[in-house]
């Protein structure tokens, strides 16, 4: 007999007897087929084709089936992956530029980087079950905060290119956006430069780049906001900025700072000159090269810009039993309340890797990265010499691991004779190459660059000696960093893996139960995804090496460009965005530059749905445009709203932000009318592709109407969210936009007519591209399909089972939801004085994560599933709801007090529960295992719930002092 | 300044300024240098010399330090043995033998055999803690069970030749050893008739090879113990042996079956057909080929065998509060008790495959295995008619996966003609080739597989359908197998990686805290070492395949030997014995044959003192020698004795075992003596290896004047203990035996005097050689040594800490302890009826896993603490042992009462803690943070002390009918 084509039983694939077992559909899905049948049945619904049929508006729905390859077996893709890997050529590189190799210490990179327990966790919005990874951000806070002798430093941002951007728009802000000027040191990163261009463009600022330390401010007046220098510089040359700061300062701009964390262990810290904000990449901090990302970059500042510090901010606080506990703080400063006046929209950050560059703090501590930067300056110091003595000129002195040498006969000579040997140098002009060394360099790396500089072939480098430092004083580091006993605690492996483990087990992640986050698409991370993130041939590759030496990579882009194109029937796309919230902005820009390119710049006016995400408005006013909203009634778009207010606008109307299916969860019928509407008016529709997951294979966003529409891969496409980023965001767009596409300083990624970049890296994050590409090539044009129609169904089977407990807000004519929905839990702030957080928290106690908290709609539960639940844990976490729902019937009838209660007293630590004293009206085992599963498999919180308020008021970002350890007893 | 050499300040080593930093010594050892001084201090010593100079015997201190090539760091190190792994030549194969590649799901690739916390664990001695890997074991047992269709299955084995040769003994036993004939059919894979051949030698073992279907077994009288077949043979062919099973048991025989689990999916089981044991291999459940090992064998019988089973078997019991509970049962049978009556002497055995296996079923499920067996058969049905219609004959039709080819030409013609496009037959004889298949075939392989065989170069195959199964039905088995929850649940990836991740939560492993089990050296594994371990180039070699396609393998090899032999002072290295107790064996067998190459073969005496490890004297008699005590006196072994002993038997006496530092704990001055002593009398002198922790750097065994000695890399080496297993044994000899170590029948390993196999494989276990090859490659000699110095330092230090609050039994004359020491606790059963095991319940408590209990010295604890270890936990470790003795106290004055008091009924679990009553004595709270750390981070049992007596009544060793999932409620 055939083997079954399981857990999809629509399939049309055909299947010889030669045909492998193991296809991976039936592993990313979690049902099987006779689950899939019960919960059709439940529905009501026949077959997975009635289930699309009655989800999906009949007029968007594909006439073609995608067209991809078919999908290969887990062990077949990986021996293909491999070959294409292969492609990729390691070489010793030199090329620097805010990129260099570095040590993965082997317990991070097996026990985090390849940890489900770890790159599945969300962004830690549920504290009290993710204390682990909140410590771990507070370290990366306090290493950044030390290293940069700053007061407050965030858990990271998307890249150093994008930091900058970020902190030109603090300082822009900071000066209440009344100056416009703002300087640039030609010093800095070529792409740190046009990142801060591209941001600038839309806000009136005026970027002058130039020498800082010659240059005559004064002539701006009072315009000038701020102005970015780099330390070292891009050259390398280790400059005072003191000067220039008090200058900056006096005419009541920003000093911005773009620096490095390995560097600062020897230099004076920018916060110590006089800088008010330090920008940087952590990568060097342990984080493959990767060919560009993700890699964390930081962002720190003084305490006067506290509240304006974008992205995710850990802080300490209390929770209700008073112990110490870490929190998500300051979230009233995020994009998702500022909206419109947003300068930021950043969301998804760099968590995964900025955990990692802590954690190598924590391996190495303060000695030890001292030493590291210590032997990289000794030996770049020493080379120095070495290249002086075969008659170069190294352009300074006074540098930490970067030279820039003169090359008489000219660059390419000698870049050439590198290559022959395997070594990449920077090219810096026609006459000027960098050579920037790492902590990988060994005096057998030394000796081979010593050899590229000799004039005679035969030439044996005899090395007896390094030169020590030669940087004076002035700048020598004198204060004390990363004293806290967290960095001089585990520096045995033993000791390492145990606090990664021990952090690990505080932190609820996909290894325990189901994360199901409306809008976040928590789905299955493949292991077969993940394993070639780490091979060598992906992670020790330069962004900016020689094109041919990446092409493995070229085969990945290039496949993934075409296969994302198919999905959503679009024409071109760009991987460069390194977050969804990046893609709307792309995307937006990309908008704006078509209208401009027709000679319509007065296209600024971008419709909003009232319940869109955060990031949309923000995205459009960071793009220029001025945000109008549009009005939503009972879960459906107003499309008369969106009429009049385009036709109000029509000559401004720049662009129409739509998230489909809608925030509400719903296939709206209204859509393919509102797109024609957009354009009957001259606007662009804009996709927000959040919620793609609904789609493929059922429809596509061009086909629907979108001009541009982006992806998060790490929601649909299987990378992981690893705790708040990586992602990536890339975009689609219809032909008319593809010239528009972002592009690259240094690598080209665009026509003529792209915008400047929005990342730092021509690819943004490349090193977890494979992932996507991975699941893509697995699953195949039916896989995927499949997929949808899991996703699909998951979310009606739990919708149907808990209606009949609680209302679900928002369905289609037939009642169908698409892949999440909303459940409403308002009616019981009435009735019983409980809220979604209760039920959130005591959903803890349950073992789960809660589904999105309020949003879009305030007091309600949003719930996800994703096709790869398995139908038994979507049933565990119904029978939780349920449950819950009689626990808050105890309050309705008084059986329990209002705000003394199983839920508002939840979640119940394991510390709480062994009190000696014990006066609740439920039991300790009704607190602790409500359901009876729970007695063989639980996640504790370990924390009590938090108090908020207190965080925020006593705002500390940096590990507590030791005396706070203590207070616990 | 120069780096600090961390960790090792007697370092003579020089370093110069190019030297690098990161030196994997101070990530080993677990204490700082300036934690090394405070307990140095503490002890009141100066220095690691004189700590080794007050520790070890001054006549037997090596007199020149260790040469080794100087330590890599890890860095440098990966680089390095990528280049060797290369070497190795990953050829398509289909030699069989009992060795087939497969496909090991990446799922449990990445969560099991590269996850410290199931590579990390220790033997599931306690089982409230170990909860988890019981339920993967008993997994691994019932599978095994119902795919024989027998009554009861052990945990695993070495390998399937050593299974058949314990399968051998338990039908001599069977027959109290009175019946001496044993036939093996001739079909069974030669090298398991081999490994059978070398352990029936010391027996009175007649054992006859021919062909069981055809044999007179009459001619032998009643003298046949038992017969060994196997099913499907080596030559592919599956038998009919229900016949021979009658007559067998007819004349008062055992019906052994060595099996394939994989074929037996479609097969009638052989317990269906009347065999009493099944063994086999079960590697192909998804365990990487790994040039011969580790792989899990399997060994199943009827229920008459059950006290009889060897190894570790895991039984079905209750926890003191009536809870369902895992633990090993019937630990009576085990070779710690029957010593000189053993015929077994297992111990470690390959708990981590058996996991990898037992995982491989949860996945595929019943129907999963079921598929790819069926898709094996037809893809050798396909290729049998494919060869045949090129003109060659298949000598028999019935197969299941194997094809056993005539070649008239001759087979190396053939043979070549694969080899030349990467292909690897069996060479059966000089006219036949075999060929096995396995689940990684696809189309394409089939393809090149006929290939090989047209005569016409261009012929290009064109396969149209498989060629289905033939198999008659009389061997088609009927019955249902795995049909149990477990095998039908967790076929999602999601759903299979939460229940690994749900079972790995119930297990502390060094990834939580220490595990001081004294002789058991649970040191650091570090990733470094773990990572090549699943390079494809380690794993997907077989261990027949010519020997220039494991060049890579070779060169770990040769590498090994030399640093062991350089390591023990011995000329001669075997790495064939593939655990501790195995090495005994070999050790043992080598004197043997030298005592008979000397015309001595009535030498047949073993001396033993009587503290030593229940193996010794196991192995002693599996050897055919007689064992004689030697006593100790107040933990020194009483050299008048052993001198009495041996002139007593002098022209008798074969040897001397001797474990050293002795099993008490302490570098005995004597041992130089007794070694003379014995070989004055013409003895040899084999040293138990356990504790080579305390000598390495400082002396050597053959220097001490030991003959053989094993080491265990797994302890001292830094293989990880998987959980109970797997392990490498290795001996070292000196000149004179080297001639006798272990022989293979298909890859010459030994000279021609060899003794036979002890394992399967060739080289044992070679997939983890890499592990203890890295140790010492990142160590070099002054690592090695300083890694000695921590370990002596750690356990004085402790036994210093310890001493003011118990008894330690036995020191040397200054007062020092080796490497471990053993802990008193004789005392309170008589002042407050506590014995070692409420301490070491207790101690789970606080965290932690008992040291070793009640060995060598009944109601003790020996603790070891390894080098790996820091200060900070010794001295947590110490805490809780101070803390236990002061509860004691509680006990001791009344203020508990005996016998339910907090260490009584330890461990406590959250379920008990939350019950609503509390009726002790103790508060909840001190039960479960008695002390303050604990709130921070605690490892929780999950059930609670185990009913030993209920389990062995009431033997069940299989997973519980779902019934019994439901009562715990
Ligand atoms: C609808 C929607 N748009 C945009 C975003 C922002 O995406 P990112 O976090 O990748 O920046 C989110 C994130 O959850 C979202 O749900
Ligand atoms: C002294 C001693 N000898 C022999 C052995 C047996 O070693 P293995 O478990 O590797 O067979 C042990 C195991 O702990 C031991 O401690
Ligand atoms: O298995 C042991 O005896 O350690």
């Amino acid at each position: 007999s055939k083997p079954l084509i399981k857990n999809f039983s629509s399939s049309s694939r055909t299947r010889d007897a030669f045909s492998p077992l193991d296809t991976f559909p039936r592993r990313h899905n979690g049902s099987s087929d006779s689950d899939v049948k019960k919960m059709l049945d439940i529905i009501g619904i026949k077959n997975m084709e009635e289930l699309a049929s009655k989800t999906v508006p009949a007029n968007i729905l594909s006439k073609r089936s995608l067209v991809l390859e078919e999908g290969l077996t887990e062990n077949e893709l990986l021996k293909t992956l491999k070959n294409i890997a292969a492609k990729n050529k390691i070489y010793k590189t030199y090329i620097g530029m805010g990129y260099t190799d570095t040590i993965v210490p082997p317990v991070i990179l097996r026990n985090i980087l390849e940890s489900p327990g770890w790159y599945t966790q969300y962004t830690p919005y549920q504290p009290e079950i993710s204390q682990g990874r909140l410590e771990s951000l507070l370290n990366f806070q306090t290493m950044v905060t030390d290293l940069t002798g700053m007061d407050i430093a965030n858990s990271s941002l998307l890249d150093e290119g994008t930091a900058a951007a970020e902190a030109m728009l603090i300082a822009y802000s900071a000066g209440k956006q009344k100056q416009h000027t703002f300087f640039v040191d030609e010093k800095c990163h070529p792409q740190t430069i046009a990142c801060l261009q591209t941001r600038a463009e839309c806000f009136k600022i005026k970027v002058i780049i130039g020498n800082a330390l010659e240059y005559n401010f004064d002539q701006h007046g009072k315009d000038l906001f701020g102005v970015l220098a780099q330390y070292p510089a891009t050259d390398g040359t280790i400059n005072d900025y003191t000067e220039l700061a008090n200058k900056i300062h006096s005419i009541g701009g920003q000093m911005i700072c773009a620096t490095d964390l390995l560097a600062l262990t020897l230099l004076t810290p920018p916060g110590e000159w006089g800088a008010d904000i330090a920008i940087g990449n952590s990568q060097r901090f342990g984080v493959p090269l990767g060919y560009g990302g993700p890699h964390a970059a930081f962002f720190a500042c003084k305490k006067q810009h506290v509240r304006r510090i974008p992205g995710r901010l850990v802080g300490v606080s209390r929770d209700v039993s008073g112990n110490k506990a870490y929190r998500l703080s300051l979230q009233t400063r995020e994009q998702h309340i500022r909206r419109e006046k947003a300068t930021s929209n950043i969301c998804t950050a760099q968590a995964l890797l900025a955990n990692m560059a802590a954690m190598y703090g924590v391996y190495h501590g303060p000695e030890g990265v001292k030493n590291i930067a210590k032997r990289i300056h000794d030996f770049t110091n020493t080379l120095a010499a070495e290249i002086k003595s075969h008659g170069y000129t190294i352009k300074s002195d006074l540098f930490f691991d970067t030279l820039n040498v003169h090359i008489e006969g000219g660059s390419d000579k000698i870049l050439e004779k590198a290559l022959k040997v395997g070594i990449n140098f920077r090219k810096v002009d026609d006459f000027t190459i960098g050579i920037t060394l790492d902590e990988t360099v060994t005096k057998n790396d030394l000796e081979n660059l010593i050899r590229v500089f000799a004039k005679d072939s035969s030439y044996v480098p005899n090395l007896v000696d390094v030169k020590k430092s030669n940087i004076p004083n002035q700048f020598l580091r004198t204060s004390p960093f990363m004293q806290h006993q967290v960095f001089n605690s585990y520096h045995s492996e033993t000791e390492m893996l145990r606090y990664i483990y021990h952090l690990q087990s505080k932190d609820l992640s996909l290894a325990h139960s189901m994360i199901s986050l409306g809008s976040c698409t928590m789905k299955l991370n493949a292991t077969t995804e993940m394993i070639p993130v780490t091979w060598p041939e992906f992670s020790n590759i330069h962004p900016f090496a020689p094109i041919d030496q990446a092409e493995g990579y070229k085969i990945i882009i290039r496949d993934l460009e075409h296969d994302l194109a198919e999905i959503t029937g679009f024409d071109g796309i760009s991987l460069q965005p390194n977050s969804g919230a990046q893609g709307e902005y792309a995307g937006l820009r990309v908008i704006g530059a078509y209208h401009k390119s027709r000679g319509n710049e007065k296209r600024d006016v971008c419709l909003i749905p009232d319940s869109a995400h955060g990031t949309n408005p923000a995205s459009a006013a960071m793009s220029g445009m001025s945000v109008l909203n549009v009005k939503c009634n009972n879960g459906v778009l107003d499309i008369k709203d969106l009429e009049e207010k385009a036709k109000k606008y029509k000559d401004r109307l720049a662009a129409f932000m739509v998230t489909y299916p809608s925030t509400f969860g719903v296939f709206e019928d209204g859509v393919v009318e509102a797109c024609e509407i957009i354009h009957n008016y001259g606007g662009q529709v804009y996709m927000d592709g959040a919620n793609m997951n609904a789609q493929i294979g059922l429809c596509k966003p061009a086909e629907i109407g979108a001009d541009v529409c982006h992806l998060n891969l790490h929601k649909t496409f299987c990378i992981p969210h690893g705790g708040g980023g990586p992602g990536v965001g890339p975009i689609g767009v219809k032909s008319h936009l593809v010239p528009f596409l972002p592009g690259h300083p240094i690598i080209k990624t665009s026509g003529d007519n792209g915008i400047g970049p929005v990342s730092a890296a021509p690819f943004g994050s490349p090193n977890i591209l494979p992932i996507s590409w991975t699941y893509i090539k697995l699953m195949g044009s039916e896989g995927l399909k499949s997929a949808t129609y899991h996703a699909l169904l998951n979310a009606n089977y739990m919708a149907r089972r808990l209606s009949e407990h609680y209302k679900i807000l928002y369905t289609n004519k037939n009642g169908m939801c698409a892949h999440e929905f909303i459940v409403d839990v308002r009616p019981f702030a009435i009735s019983a004085d409980i809220h979604a957080i209760d039920i959130a928290k005591r959903l803890q106690d349950y073992g789960f994560h809660s589904p999105t908290m309020s949003w879009p709609v305030t007091n309600t539960l949003m719930i996800e599933p994703t096709e790869s639940e398995s139908k038994v844990e979507l049933d565990r976490f119904c029978d939780a709801m349920i449950s819950i729902r009689e626990e808050i019937r105890e309050v309705e009838l008084g059986k329990q007090p209002k705000g003394d209660n199983i839920l508002t007293n939840s979640p119940h630590t394991i510390q709480t529960l062994v009190k000696p004293t014990w006066d609740k009206a439920y039991t300790r085992e009704q607190a602790a295992f409500p359901v009876k599963s729970l007695r063989e498999r639980k996640f504790w919180p370990t924390v009590g719930r938090l108090n908020d308020t207190y965080g925020d008021i006593n705002l500390i970002c940096t590990c507590p002092p030791m005396k706070d350890y203590s207070d616990l007893d």
